[in-house]
This record gives structure tokens, C-alpha cells and sequence, in this order.
């Protein structure tokens, strides 16, 4: 990684501040460091405001106070003012130079004024927002509908404006707002305050960046670990133990509760050893049908394909479900055990009720797996956590020591007075 | 469901057409089922002819060319071209209406010449390319650029071209596209056929909903099931228990190796059942193991962070973190057992040899299952698989069968001769 800051200190100062301005905001921190204070205003003002901001972001506090000490007034005030803001909400993700117009200007005047602001480093002038004296919001312009209205048209009159003009709070978070991209087509969209005035726009190429960067964070957490706030060969080894062991260390003090249970069945399993053959089969359906059902919730939930309120439909649905791939999980178990060639020296001569015994217990357990894999996203969401918790490795934890109960309940049912 | 339709008939047409272009591709097939043929062309003119592709590409083989049938010469011929394309490909995404200059106009002839092609339904004006006779596509310039550039300047010089200039293949995969966005911020990226020749451009709004589309099915191949190609409840109950099953039944039947296995040592459970008790413990570590590591690495993949060739590298790491890991895990089950107060009555006089069975086991499963996790995605891409496939429910049945063998390898070598 060394090698990678140090070639860059070689470039020539052209090639350096191009690539620079391509890097990753990790990439970014990571040669930033290596600047001389004495020329660091000159970096930070090759970017635009928001990944400038992010990049101080990466710094430590020290790292930060110290470059921001060097910097000219006016990028300070920006940077302060981007700073404030969570860089998962919408404020920290805007930029503060968009093109800006007034209500009464003509087409013609919008156009040149347009030209002029094009200068001064806005980051799209593809819309132009329209504000009044106080900076509140009145409506949006595309640069290619003023290019197809008659000249002297006025801005009011072509704006879209009221219902139709998409805004969004400050504080939003950021994955609202890759929705928001995703569904509407938009290219950039306004950022206001609580009274109205507008603070910055938010692009859709940070968006994109956004969007990958909240996938990857949820599929880690499906994975059963924390989310890694870098690429993989960018984490330091101590650094990866402790995003995974805290997980793994979790679900092995859950998964635990299992050796406990087991014991209060430890006389059925002396008495018919048969039964542990099937335990890891047995938990293990539970687990999957779990982990199916649990992916499938968290990631409709996260692109809002369902709602909190729409628990209980799913509840019925999955139940439904649960029962018919219970039902053919079931089969199958119930026909490996009856039909096997060996199966009177290896199941003993009850295999038929050992049949029984596995065949209803993975209907019992297919469904309850698929239940609370599905129950439990909304749980987590409805309680302030995240839904992505419930990873697949979560649920299975979950599921194993519930499973082991129906398991030898519905054993001691069938088998009991005759091999137990 | 079928309220929405008939909701959607009775609106007003201007209403009605809004609504339509807002709809995603999967709602616009269903409306557009029940319009009556006589009017489908209309409504098809709506939508920019990617969309319309797409749209196209939900309906049945008949349904398709019965709406082909009513569409004017020049738009089915536009659709079919983009219908030849896969919909994942950058084909398939792209849009043949975009914005076109020849190099040698000036930035003011290309200003007025931009404006007339506003009117003529392009995609976006805020990129134009500059094309030869024979279509070969020679550079890009944005509207920004010419904004800010003298009039009599001439576009040739002003074009980016050459190395700078990035263009997708028609057949590139949408993951790669995905990709090059999300790397670049670019709102647009020209799509050029092997001979050079431009055949349309892809926009960063499509490639967002592309990232979601990948990002979801991604989650749902991890989750253990087939990727849903609608919304959770779009999808009809037998298509939800087909993409489930499959994937269940699969896990299930390899699942049954872990009985087969269990029968090898059935007679060291009977002699001591205390074995049995830490079955779902030591199993379900080396799974939700193999599921961390697993996960990390497809995503990585997914991504770019790691190449193909980088898999030694990540053997080393994930041996050593495996290692780590294992010796954590361990050193907890051996601590639960050796100081649990009723160690004694539950495992037996020798509970110390068990404690340290189990506790071996847990580094040589941990370890096992985070290598097995790391490297499979990696086996599974050199064979021409999706990485993917090695979800969390596959990884942990890979992992049981062989984390039996590791545990009573291990507790037969502590134990025999005492217990067994």
C-alpha cells in the first residue's frame, strides 16, 4: 500500500491532481496525509465542497483541525457548514455550489446568467434552482427546457414547482435517497432545511456510489459480521478480527443454549442414539428455510417494496409457505429413512416411526424457521435497530436451539413407551 | 393487484400517461396488457425506446408481436435493434436517441444546433458526440464545455478523445457498467459496436436502478435461494415456493451427509452421549465462520476490490484470521465447560478431556470453515459460476458434513482408550 503514496509523490503535478481527483475518499485521506500542510489549501480546492468534505471526514480530529487551519476563509465556512452534517444523511452528501436563478429573470437572461455561474465551479448547471430573497426554494429548471421555451418566457411560468417538485430534508438519510433517485430518473435533486430554504443539491454519481456502498453494507451484515468501512485488503489484520469476532462470539454464547437444551434430552439420547444422527439435518432445514426467508424481508424492507404495517400479510404468506416447503423438506426426510437399503441395521426395527418422528418435526421446524426469519426483520426495524441484523447466520443461531426442542417434543410423542 | 389496473383505466389521460412513464417496467407490463391493441402505439411512443425495450422484453413472445404489428416503420425498427441486445447487456440499457455534432462545427453552431435536437426527444443534451460520416464515434463534449468555451471555437479542439475518452462495448455486462459509474461520475457513457461505430449511450439514472437490481439479487443468491425477478409481493405463491425449494431441496440432500456420517460414529455416541450434546455448538461455528468469509469475499469480488489472481493472498489472510478466530471460539467452549458449576453430574468425570476435545475441534472447524468459505467463491468463478452461489446456508452445509469429522476425529484421539 506504501508503494501506491509514495509512486504519487513522484507524478508530475498535473497527473497527481487528476488522479487525485479520481481517487476514493480513502484513497484521498490516505496520500492527503502525506502532503505538506504548507499545500494542502491547493488540494483541498481541487475538489468539490462534499468530497472535500468527506475527505476531512477520514481525517482524525487532529489531522483536521490542523488542515482546516490552513485554508482560506470562505472554503472554512463551507467545510464547517458540510461538516455538521452525518455523511449518511442528506447533508452530508450535498454540495453547496448549484447554479441559481430568479423568479422573474426571462429565458433569455437565465441562459446567459447560466453561462456566467458556469465559471464558478457549480457543480451542475443542468438544473438551475429558482430562490427567492430569503434562499427558500421556489421551483427547478432543466437547462433543456429553457433551451426549448420561447426567449422572453419568464422563469416563474416554466418552473416545476409545488407538488411536483421533489425536495429533500437535510437530515434524510441516505438511503431514502438512493430510493428517491432509483425510482424518479432525476439527475440531481435539492436539498432544504426545515423552513423551506435550500442548503445544496445532491448528484446521482454520488448516489451511485452510495447505492454500492449501502448494498455492500447490508450483504455484510447478512453475512453475520460488522459492516468493513473499507475495501478488503485495506482493513489491517486486528482491524478484521474485531469486525468479525464480535459477531462469531455472539452467536457461539447463542448458540450455546443448544448444549444446554441437548441435556435436558440427554436420557432420550442414550436410549435411542438413532435420534442424534438426524440433529444436524434437522436444525440445519431450519436454519436455511430461515435464512431464505429473512433475506428476502430485510432486502424488500430496504427498497421499501414493503412497509412496516405490512407484517401481518407477510406473516400469512410465510406461513403458507413455510408449510409447503415444510411438507416437501418433510417428504423427503420421512422416504431417505423408510426407503433406505439399510435401514433396519442402521435405524433399528421402529425406523418407520424414526421416519415419522423426522418427517413431522421438519414440518414443524421448516415452518417455524421461515417465520421468524420472516417476523424478525420487522421486529429489529419496529424496535430502532437495523433489519439487516437479522443475518442469515442469526436466524440459524435462533432457529438451532428451537428446533432441537420441537425436535425431540415431537420425538418423545411418537417414540415414547416404545424406544423411549 | 388488479385494482391498480383498473384504478389506472379510469384515470384521465394526461394523468394516466404521467403516471405510466413513472411506472417501473414490471407495473408498466401489466397496464400495458389491458390497453386495448388499437391504442398501444400511442403508448408506447411515451416511453424512450430503451424503456420501451424493456417493456417489450416482459411481455409473451405473441403479446410482443402483436405490438409490434400496430408500431409505425421507423419506431420498430429502432426497438428491434435495441430487442437483440440481453437486457443485463449495455446494449440492452442503451438509448439510440442521443445528442450528435460533427467536428468540424463551431461551439456556436453546435449551440443552435443542440437546441433544435432538444425538440427532437434525445436523451440529454448535456453530452453530445461528435460523430464522422460513417458513424465512428471521435469524441464527447458536454453542453458545460461549450458553455464556457469562445464561440468560433471549433468542436475537433475541443472534444475529449483519444485515452480520456471512455466507451462501453455493446456487449458489456451491466455489473461492469455499474461499476465504471460508480468510478467515474459520469452521467452519461457512450456505447460503440468492435468496429468503433456509436450505437447510443447509457444514463447514470438506469445504471441506478441496474445497482439496486444486482445488489438485490446478489442479497437473495446469499440468503440460499434463487434471485426473484419481481417484487416480494408481486410474485405468485407457486413462483415464491419454486425459487425456494430448489435451493432447500439441494441443501437438504446435501445436508443428509451429516447423517450418513453421524452413523460412522454412532458408537462412540452411545459410549458417550455427552458428544452429542456439543454437535450444534462445534457444526454451527464452522458454518456462520464459513458465512462471514464467504461473504466478504463475493462482495469483494462483486466489486473489484479483489481480482481472481488475488487468491493466494487471501488464503494467507483468511488462514491466519481463521486461526485467530478458531483460538477465540475455542478457548471460550473450553472455558464454558471446564468452569461450568455442574460440570460434574452433566459431562461426566472426564469433563476436563471433553472440554479440550471440543475446544480443539472449535479451531480446527473455525479455521476450516472461514478457508472453505474464502476460497469457494473463487472456485466457483474460475468454473464459469456467479460467486455468489456460495451463500451463507451453502458454505455451512459444505461445512457440517466435514465438521463432524474434525470433531470426532479429535475427541476419539483425546477421548479413546478412556471414554470411547
Amino acid at each position: 500500500m506504501d508503494s501506491i503514496e509514495e509512486d504519487f509523490l513522484k507524478l508530475d503535478r498535473k497527473t497527481a491532481e487528476e488522479r487525485f481527483s479520481r481517487m476514493s475518499t480513502d484513497e484521498q485521506a490516505e496520500v492527503f496525509r502525506k502532503i505538506p500542510l504548507w499545500d494542502r489549501r491547493a488540494w483541498i480546492r481541487i475538489l468539490p465542497p462534499d468530497d472535500a468534505a468527506d475527505l476531512l471526514q477520514k481525517l482524525t480530529e487532529e489531522e483536521r483541525q490542523e488542515t482546516m487551519s490552513v485554508l482560506d476563509a470562505q472554503t472554512k465556512i463551507e467545510l464547517s457548514a458540510l461538516l455538521a452534517y452525518r455523511e449518511d444523511q442528506a447533508g452530508g452528501l450535498m454540495n453547496s455550489r448549484f447554479a441559481r436563478l430568479r423568479p422573474d429573470m426571462t429565458v433569455e437572461e437565465a441562459i446567459r446568467y447560466l453561462r456566467a455561474q458556469t465559471r464558478a465551479q457549480v457543480e451542475t448547471i443542468y438544473y438551475a434552482y429558482v430562490l427567492d430573497q430569503n434562499q427558500t426554494l421556489l421551483g427547478v429548471v432543466s437547462l433543456r427546457s429553457l433551451f426549448m421555451a420561447a426567449s422572453q418566457a419568464l422563469i416563474s411560468s416554466l418552473m416545476i414547482k409545488g407538488e411536483a417538485l421533489t425536495k429533500i430534508g437535510e437530515n434524510r438519510d441516505q438511503e431514502e435517497l438512493a430510493r428517491l433517485f432509483a425510482q424518479g430518473g432525476h439527475l440531481a435533486l435539492p436539498v432544504v432545511d426545515s423552513s423551506g430554504k435550500m442548503k445544496g443539491i445532491v448528484t446521482v454519481d454520488d448516489v451511485v456510489q452510495v447505492v454500492h456502498q449501502e448494498a455492500t453494507e447490508d450483504i455484510q451484515k447478512f453475512g453475520g459480521m460488522e459492516a468493513l468501512d473499507a475495501p478488503y485488503f485495506k482493513i489491517d489484520f486486528l482491524n478484521m478480527i474485531k469486525k468479525r469476532a464480535g459477531w462469531l462470539m455472539i452467536l457461539f454464547l447463542g448458540e450455546m443454549f443448544t448444549a444446554t437444551a441437548m441435556g435436558y434430552y440427554e436420557d432420550e439420547i442414550s436410549k435411542a442414539v438413532v435420534l442424534a444422527l438426524f440433529i444436524p439435518l434437522i436444525i440445519s432445514s431450519g436454519g436455511n428455510s430461515g435464512s431464505q426467508a429473512s433475506t428476502l424481508v430485510i432486502r424488500a424492507l430496504a427498497l421499501g417494496e414493503i412497509k412496516l404495517r405490512d407484517w401481518w400479510k407477510v406473516l400469512f404468506r410465510e406461513l403458507a409457505t413455510g408449510l409447503t416447503l415444510g411438507a416437501i423438506l418433510g417428504l423427503i426426510g420421512l422416504a431417505r429413512i423408510f426407503f433406505w437399503p439399510a435401514r433396519n441395521s442402521m435405524y433399528g426395527p421402529h425406523y418407520g416411526l424414526v421416519a415419522l418422528s423426522v418427517g413431522l418435526s421438519l414440518v414443524g421446524i421448516v415452518m417455524w424457521g421461515t417465520l421468524a426469519g420472516s417476523m424478525l426483520p420487522f421486529l429489529l426495524r419496529k424496535l430502532g435497530f437495523d433489519p439487516a441484523a437479522a443475518s442469515a447466520p442469526f436466524v440459524a443461531t435462533l432457529v438451532d436451539v428451537t428446533g432441537l426442542i420441537i425436535y425431540f417434543t415431537v420425538a418423545s410423542l411418537i417414540l415414547g413407551g416404545i424406544v423411549l
